[in-house]
């Protein structure tokens, strides 16, 4: 890995970085905020999943994240939404398919599979690429993330036992095999068989019998997407009958923006840090 | 004024407005954050002035500005940098120049005068449009920027003795009048009159016996801009002849960006609270 930019932030070095994907099979790339701790030793890490149309840039700019990175003495990984390049498929004309819609998953179909392996990209080869070059702690990290990017947490958390030590989301779509964005990815990465799409469908594994570690989930009211994209009362209604522990906060008047991530950004950190401490 | 936009943001309201102005006879747009206590009572007012290339949102997104504003109970007034519309003046194919670019002063020369009257719409009739729309206290005010606009905050801090409660800037620029964007705006919109230009220098008003109140300036060492363009050792130094109070801070190894900005925006919040409450 390569890196190619780093900017002094709150002590530490908000840093970005380009590598070869093995996963995806094309350049990708990542910023990873390290913390003033890691100048002097080893730190754990919380991995945040954007949204659509999102790359490493919405976070690092617009999250206020690092702050509280800073006080609590943490990296930040901020990993793209989608394989990239000329050479991968794409539909241009649709910001929620293709290039910025990866959905974190390991797609099936051609011309996708080629590239589109986001979940072991996440899961594997970016932590094994970042642990052996960066002053990260070995496999000690928790995992959040934003809309697509609040769905890439929460299955990674369930399909994943012990490889994250916590689980939060902001506005993800809890059950995406019941919402249009979902459908629409779900058939073209994966194809016809539904029992594959269940495989990457928070809601569908909690029913399915994974158990969550405890979660924590913040959902604006005023959230345009709400009633449609992301349906958390499917999730939380899935986890109350697998008798799981989950926390949802119905935050009111807020919206689906990074404005939102932004006011509660920081309690969220929080809880990420006690469970990355003990 | 009218309401154009309302965002939900750490409690308060991100709100954008437009109205036609007097001033600059153009519709201009802005946005003001108002913390949660202005639900219930009115507040004091920061009036944040952006760089070069900047609109009303990139500090509104990026500096992380709103959480400490909830905090202290006071409201972000985020102007725009120019006049804007298709009957502006502008120069398209430059950054440092026409819109985007006001230099916050009052042009004198066609056919720039007729709409880059930046000064007198920071300094007069935007505070009068919000005090009597918005639940701020008349004339309770403190002001702050960056770039450009940490100049556009110092001239008015030193021009208006009494209006502002306190002033401060990051990687403001100090000496217009000896850097290259400072020359070629002053002499497109001011002309060739140098007297003209030293009312809107930093430097030069302290050095003509203008007083500031107390003022704080965070500076990054590695700023790309700092050799050239910023020259905040000019302002010190009329500030040591002048025998007036300053406090400027190398901050070492940042940059010019915003995550500087949102290093130490929370220090100056703080600051500009200290000067609001007395």
């Amino acid at each position: 890995m390569k890196q190619i930019e780093s900017v002094k932030e709150f002590g530490g070095w908000l840093n970005r970085y380009e590598h070869e994907s093995t996963s995806c099979h094309c350049k990708m790339t990542f910023s990873v905020y390290l913390p003033p701790q890691a100048a002097t030793e080893k730190v754990p890490a919380l991995y945040w999943l954007s949204g659509l149309t999102c790359t490493d840039d919405n976070v690092r700019t617009k999250a206020g994240a690092q702050r509280y990175a800073a006080e609590l003495g943490f990296a930040l990984v901020m990993p793209d939404t989608s394989p990239r390049g000329d050479a991968v498929a794409d539909i241009p004309e649709r910001y929620d398919l293709g290039k910025g819609a990866g959905f974190y998953l390991n797609a099936t179909q051609a011309p996708w599979a080629q590239h589109y392996q986001m979940y072991d990209y996440i899961n594997v080869e970016l932590p094994e690429l970042i642990e052996a070059h960066l002053p990260l702690v070995p496999g000690l990290k928790s995992i959040s993330g934003h809309s697509m990017g609040g769905h890439g947490a929460l299955i990674c958390a369930l399909k994943e036992p012990g490889r994250y030590r916590s689980v939060s989301a902001f506005s993800p779509i809890c059950h995406p095999v019941k919402a249009p964005w979902g459908e629409v990815c779900f058939s073209t990465y994966l194809g016809d068989d539904k029992n594959l799409w269940q495989q990457y469908d928070a809601t569908e594994l909690v029913k399915a019998g994974h158990k969550p570690m405890p979660a924590l989930i913040d959902q604006g009211t005023a959230d345009e997407f709400l009633a449609e994209q992301l349906l958390p009362q499917d999730f939380v209604a899935a986890c109350v009958q697998q008798g799981v522990s989950i926390q949802l906060r119905m935050q009111d008047g807020y919206d689906h923006s990074y404005h939102f991530v932004a006011s509660f950004i920081g309690e969220h950190l929080a809880y990420h840090a006690r469970a990355l401490r003990t």
